[in-house]
Order: structure tokens, then sequence, then C-alpha cells
């Protein structure tokens, strides 16, 4: 047992609108600066239109597919939604959020997020237009 | 490096059957009793036929909708499912719980889980019934 | 306030392809080995085609229903994905593990996580061959 450390930071990130973006080098560089070696790292997103998925980090045609089919699970414009303020998007952005994560907590080893080979981390924005997104990330562990 | 308190609080909601309930103040009331400053707050829900989510806290319709699309998406009778020991919504609360959270997990910063502008934490409920739910709210963090 | 323990493991996984399959005594185990009274545990899946669930965990029908569900929703050979590069079964897998979840976080109580009555937890393997799954416990807590 030893002393536990508790890190946390925050970052922006602006999106172009809808997709995939890897946060993943920002998130390691994080848990690198904390100075913590065993623990573990939870990452959170303060938005209820844009969520956190680890996806397959190889082939972007895989976040192609995912996009189609998050399009056609939950259409745009879809009349069963009466909430439209802000658009035919509006609404199945807080869907697709809901159905993804606002938080992922991943085992921190040697210093890194000890992900397996083909994870990446990536914010996922729902929302057509360009927008920015705060991002809390929290290290927890032995130095 | 401050030493780390460990609190933890369990409540029980009764539900009037399926839909949302607002549990971010309880949650908030348990972090600020808890004398964490900065950290963490987890909350589980015990069961499998309820979940927690965080979703837009603005608009009632928003939560509307989300019921509409889940009803839609895993229909109460749907001819697929063989497990109906309870009921037409027994196997369908099942499958919307894993489609969305049982536990969840906020940065809590100067005492107060650090939410988004338009994130509010939700039970949602999933059988038709009146249930007693039991949450679990852990706070983790210095004083 | 007592010193807080912090304990990992990890454990491999043989699937025998598509399916539920239950680890929750393995982790209990674990749990228990760790010396931890009270605090959290955190299940995590280093993939992108396997995922962790909480549920039900009497009614082995409950799963098989689940399975002909997510066969359903996201359907193997889905004309509307790019990438197979191995198989029709490549980016359903993908899918159904964004829509479910990667880590999974627990209440410890009395040496033990503290699930409902009926909640099981699962690594569900999402491709159709069998596979070898890495998978992480991470207790926290004090003794």
């Amino acid at each position: 047992m030893s002393a536990l450390v508790h890190h946390r930071e925050q970052f922006v990130l602006r999106t172009p609108g809808r997709g995939t973006q890897d946060v993943t080098k920002r998130v390691q560089d994080i848990v690198r600066g904390s100075g913590v070696r065993d623990g573990q790292c939870t990452v959170f997103v303060h938005h209820t239109s844009a969520s956190l998925i680890l996806c397959e980090n190889a082939d972007p045609t895989v976040r192609r597919d995912l996009e189609a089919f998050a399009a056609r699970l939950v259409p745009d414009g879809d009349p069963i939604f009466a909430h439209v303020d802000e658009g035919d998007d509006d609404m199945p952005a807080h869907v697709r959020t809901i159905l993804t994560q606002a938080s992922l907590t991943m085992p921190v080893v040697d210093g890194r997020c000890d992900l397996g080979t083909w994870q990446g981390l990536y914010l996922w924005e729902h929302r057509t237009a360009p927008h920015q997104r705060r991002i809390t990330v929290t290290v927890l562990g032995s130095a």
C-alpha cells in the first residue's frame, strides 16, 4: 500500500461538427504529466450531445460505418421527436449521447492508460455544427 | 498530494413506473455532506431493469422523446422475446438497462459534481409498474 | 478516514465465440483477495469487439433474448457496413461493443461487490469465433 495521488485536468476540444475525434494522445499526455504510475484514469464529457467511445483505431472505415449505423438508428428529422428547438439533429444528438458514454474509466499501468492494441479513445460529436466540448480527465493512483 | 476520503451512502427511490426521475439534487446533497471538495462521485443502481442517464435537464420534451424512442427501439410485447415471466415490459426493461448505464462517474470540484450546464442525472425506470430502486453513491477525494 | 489500498489484477478469458460468460465469481474472488473491505471495483475489457454488461442472472432466456435483440439491431452482413475485413460479424461486433460497456464500476461492501440480487457481471463476446479476452480488475478502498 502506498499513498494515492489525485490529479485533475480539463481541456476544451473544438469539433468541426458530427464525427469522432481521437483524444487518446491528449489523455495519455495528461496521465504522464500527472505523475501517477499505477491507478486509474477517468474521462468525463460535460455535455448532453457529445459522448465518449473506445473504438477500433486502425481502420477509419470503422468510424464511418459507426456513423452510418447511428444515422440510421436515430435519424435526423425523425417525426417521433418533438424537441426540435435547435434543428433536426438536436434530439438525435441527445439520444446518441445516452446510448454511448459520458464517462469512461481505464486502468493506468506504468504511467499510461493500459488500452488494448486496437482501442482508441474518441470524443463523438453528435451535432452537425461545430462545437466546443469541455472534457475533464481525473487520474488517481500511486506515483 | 493530500489524504483521500472515501464516503458511501445509499438511498432508495420509489418510482411511479416507467419514466425518468431527476436525482441530481439528491446526489449533490450527498456529495456536499461527504466533506469531499475535490475528487469523483460514482453512482450505481443495483437493478437490471432501471438505469442511469445524464440527460438534458431544461426541456421535459427531451425525456418524453427519449421515452418514445426507447419504446420504438425495444417494443413491449416484441415477439422476439421469450422471457415474459413478469409481462410484456419485462425483457424490454432488461435490454433498455443494458443499452444505458448501471454506473456513472462524475468529477467533484469545490464540493459539487461538476456537471455541464444542461446535464441532469436521472434514474430511468424501465418497468411499467412502480418499483423501489436502491442506489449507492460513492464519493472519493480530498477534503 | 482511513488509508486507501489500490489493488489491480488481470485475467484472460477464452470465449467459445459470440455469447455471454458470467465473470461475477471471478471478479468477486479478486475483490476478496485484494483485502479491500470498503470501496469500489472497476472492471475493464481491453478490446473493441467484446464488452461488459450487468444482466439478470437467474433465467438464461434473458441472455438468449438479448442476443436475439442485438442480432436484429446490428445484423451480421448488413450492407451498410464497409469494414468487413474479418467477415460479416466484424463491424457488428464493434457497434455492439460501443452500445454496451468497456468499463463498469461497482461498490465494494464488506469485501464483496455489492450487486443487486439479480445482477450478474458478464463478458459479452461479439465475434462469432473463439477469442482470448484480457480483463483488468481494479479494487480501491480501505482494508
